[in-house]
């Protein structure tokens, strides 16, 4: 998975933090919580910690060096793998493999599909466009001989 | 915007394509298109036609070489910048410069929001689950000294 970090115009804590610790984690928002994780993207000094600032509670697994957040129904833990320059528009991007996924059992089907909707998971458009999701099914494996179904 | 394309274990067409014509288009899927626009992940031969082959229909604009599906609510049209290797999962992220966006005025927020509920855009979860989405709330920018709203 990758997370793409903007332009260095001010100091981005985010990539700092990772080069640091060589591991982050990526938490999903639910609507009891998103009002805080939409905070955490007010650019607070270093001194201070985004937890505290927004009212989130870090949590540290066993294996991971960077926090959680304790609040997601749904944990990723990456250990950083590379940095790609996307020169087009300045950014970067941060690729990281998972190594660790925190969450309830019941979110699993039998097949390990993870269900982002019973977990309360919301989507983002833009920058600031929370949405809930609702399922409206899934769709076997594509091949050239048969319909979609 | 980019997307990314998974490792030349077999050819890929979509690479081969934009490369050829230097663009591409992204189209949104909405719900009445979703079976169709998921059968072109099949495995066509290069001589197939996948729009022939699935049911859906080409439409070209003045400015792009590649075809948008006349079915799709929202039309994103690319010039392509870059290629880039991700080395640690053998992939490549394709990022275009976007030259052409086709859609409905009434899908235009006066703020330039584009409401894409309104517009019916899926979201997909994996590579297999659509969603429809619900709009919770847009939020403010976020600063350091102002609760989220």
């Amino acid at each position: 998975m990758g997370i793409v970090i903007r332009p260095d115009s001010v100091p981005r804590h985010t990539l700092t933090n990772i080069m640091e610790t060589k591991c982050f984690t990526l938490n999903h928002v639910h609507k009891d919580m998103v009002k805080k994780a939409h905070q955490t993207a007010a650019r607070y000094p270093e001194s201070v910690s985004e937890f505290e600032a927004v009212g989130l509670t870090p949590l540290f697994s066993r294996t991971m060096m960077a926090p959680y957040v304790a609040e997601s129904m749904i944990q990723v833990g990456l250990e950083w793998r590379e940095t790609l320059d996307i020169k087009s528009n300045n950014t970067k991007m941060v690729v990281g493999e998972v190594v660790e996924v925190i969450l309830a059992a019941n979110y699993i089907a039998n097949d390990g599909f993870i269900d982002l909707q019973k977990a309360g998971s919301l989507t983002v458009a833009g920058l600031d466009a929370y949405h809930t999701t609702s399922k409206l099914f899934r769709l076997s494996y594509a091949k050239p001989d048969t319909p979609a179904k």
